[in-house]
């Protein structure tokens, strides 16, 4: 099979995948970052009614008409109306009353003054206003913020915490949002060790659970971490016919190569995986193996930690993008300035790299196996085969 | 008390925090998002052993010495190395061992050759080399990528996926965190009513224990909610009192401002809360009221959801960034060009506003009780007081 480009071989398994349609109701607390399955109107305007702004005096703007320092009006002050009183009152001509911030205007009274503005008299039984009020001056009119009926987030926005926050004001209790798909995770190789215990001759401890299984929780999701499996095509081929059905893709990491132990091939053989690509052009994280099995995405990754990361953000993150309906995890470019120099290579690679104030900056090591350089890495630097670029030229980045 | 600027408000609180000391032992894959609470060394080199970074022949430099496309040198296999063996073999002179990707180096080897560039004959029993390897090529050596004993990560590092990946490769099982601090959430006010029945007269759907609460989450907290109150200082005081020695700080909304039923300057009376300031110079969010109480911050924030969280975002999102050791969450500044026009008021603004390339846009509805608008915003643009400001002109933008 022919080496593909990050972008054909993405394609390819793209075609083959839908977003997961399946939807539940949850409650509202429980709904940070996931995805809106349904398009939702607001039930009720916001706010809910008539209410005031600010701690004052609810009037007749007509009973304040000719007002001035000279010549204050006097009203008489009615009741006081305090946040979350149901208001039935109507004041007569002549009174106000004293309302306070959040409180429902009363009936006929179409303004408000602030306490700062006026001036009490007869311990606070009357009040003298000194200008006149203009018709809903200091009123916040009922829908103001949302209309009843208004549209409010459709399906496939990611809730965060203000969509949350604006369905808790609107009364909801609980959203319908899509299911969280579900992604297995297999690590496979003879080689990998147990941590906690000292490490066997020959042997490495298991690092690419962590990478990709706590990647993937960064991204929202809970990965269903899978046994790690030796290099035996048989027990790995029947470990995932056994689970494939309760996942929505597989993602594994080793075996992928050209070696005698690559059981991956096999493993697509004995289970009749319909094969879509094998190797990318590009490196690290070339050696990447992909399949669609009983309808689901079999995406095999590099064993070597860097080279799965980079197989991960190059064709696995946009995949399970588009089955979470999570536009968010597309693939995303900026161009950058390099902070460095690069020799051309014969191959285009991706290399790691932290991006601050538009400017790229990368370790001077960057093998596929080496782990330690990518904290702090935010994109991979797409470098073309043989292209050799010095510091201060620009170059596209890939963001993580 | 005087009304202050956000700046010196903040100060003031974090002139009383304290970086939680406390820290706990959990699993590496728990640990995502959360702070270190020690200096890591490598216990172990990574790669832990000399290894092969491809699939062929491992064999020792000298024995290919002059060899040349038509005068290869031929070498005998004298065996398999897989990856994971415990490789105690040595080559005789003139061998070779076949060796996988990731399969350790037998002693004296000191190079190998990719299987693509060898020729088989005798069915593979013995292989031919067409040029001269040189000592070390293809050669990855213990502790390339880290170094036993080598600095990993200091206290206070937040830990990314490769953090822990990292953590893996060198064996952990868990790792030593801060402790998480917890943040408790009361929402008071006559006027808030519960969610999923119909709404009464005058009263309005609680919002902000979503608004605030999703927001401590999405900042990686888990906020202790304590149930709604109602308008009852002394209620109120009695709450506080038997909750807060469980709590790092407590958060609360609404009964902050100059109304009769604003509870929270009896609360600190009737509990002898230190108060810090009341008031800040600016909208929305000004009224905000913080003290110290038994050694933990009261951060009373405005009942109007936007105006929380402006207070949030300014004051308490920088002060349990220090209790939790969150460089991250301190106040992020950017000078962005405005992508409309702002008049001149006499108060110092923060308008929700959401960056996109350096611009930012803003809704043309800001105040601080509505809420649909802060949907997508990721911002707040710092207005001074009686700044004019034309779109394209610059601003000061505070990073959610």
């Amino acid at each position: 099979m022919e080496k593909i480009s990050a972008e054909d071989a993405l394609s390819l398994v793209l075609d083959k995948v839908r977003p997961k349609e399946a939807s539940q109701n949850i409650t509202i607390n429980e709904a940070l970052g996931r995805v809106c399955a349904c398009t939702v109107y607001a039930p009720i305007d916001n706010p809910p009614f008539d209410r005031s702004p600010f701690d004052g005096y609810a009037l007749r703007s007509t009973d304040s008409a000719g007002a001035s320092p000279e010549k204050p009006v006097r009203l008489r002050v009615a009741g006081t109306i305090y946040a979350g009183d149901a208001c039935t009152k109507r004041p007569e001509a002549g009174t106000a009353f004293r309302i306070m911030t959040g409180a429902m205007f009363p009936a006929e009274c179409d303004c408000m003054v602030m306490q700062e503005n006026v001036r009490l008299e007869n311990g606070g039984a009357e009040i003298l206003i000194s200008g006149p009020v203009g018709a809903y001056e200091n009123y916040v009119r009922a829908g103001e913020d949302i209309r009843k009926g208004q549209l409010l987030m459709e399906a496939g926005e990611r809730l965060s915490f203000a969509h949350l926050a604006i369905l808790s004001a609107m009364g909801f209790e609980d959203v319908s949002v899509k299911s969280l798909p579900v992604h297995g995770l297999l690590c496979t190789g003879d080689e990998l060790a147990s941590a906690g215990a000292p490490l066997p001759a020959g042997k490495i401890y298991n690092s690419n659970e962590t990478l990709i299984g706590l990647r993937l929780r960064e991204l929202g999701f809970v990965p269903r971490i899978l046994p790690v499996s030796g290099d035996d095509a048989g027990m790995v081929a029947s470990k995932i016919d056994a689970v494939i059905e309760e996942l929505d893709t597989l993602i594994t990491t080793g075996a992928v190569s050209v070696g005698e132990k690559d059981i991956f091939h096999d493993v697509f053989k004995i289970l009749g995986v319909e094969k879509l690509f094998w190797r990318l052009n590009s490196k690290p994280g070339g050696a990447i193996l992909c399949g669609i099995y009983r309808g689901r995405p079999l995406l095999c990754l590099s064993g070597n930690p860097f080279a799965a990361l980079t197989g991960f953000e190059l064709i696995v993150r946009p995949v399970i993008g588009k089955i979470a309906s999570r536009s968010d995890l597309a693939i995303r470019k900026q161009r950058v300035k390099l902070d460095g120099d690069l020799a051309a290579k014969p191959i285009r690679r991706f290399i790691r790299a932290c991006i601050e104030n538009g400017t790229a900056k990368f370790p001077a090591e960057h093998m596929s196996g080496q782990i330690f350089s990518i904290i702090g890495c935010n994109c991979l630097l797409d470098i073309p085969a043989g292209a050799a670029l010095d510091a201060g030229s620009e170059a596209e980045a890939l963001l993580f």
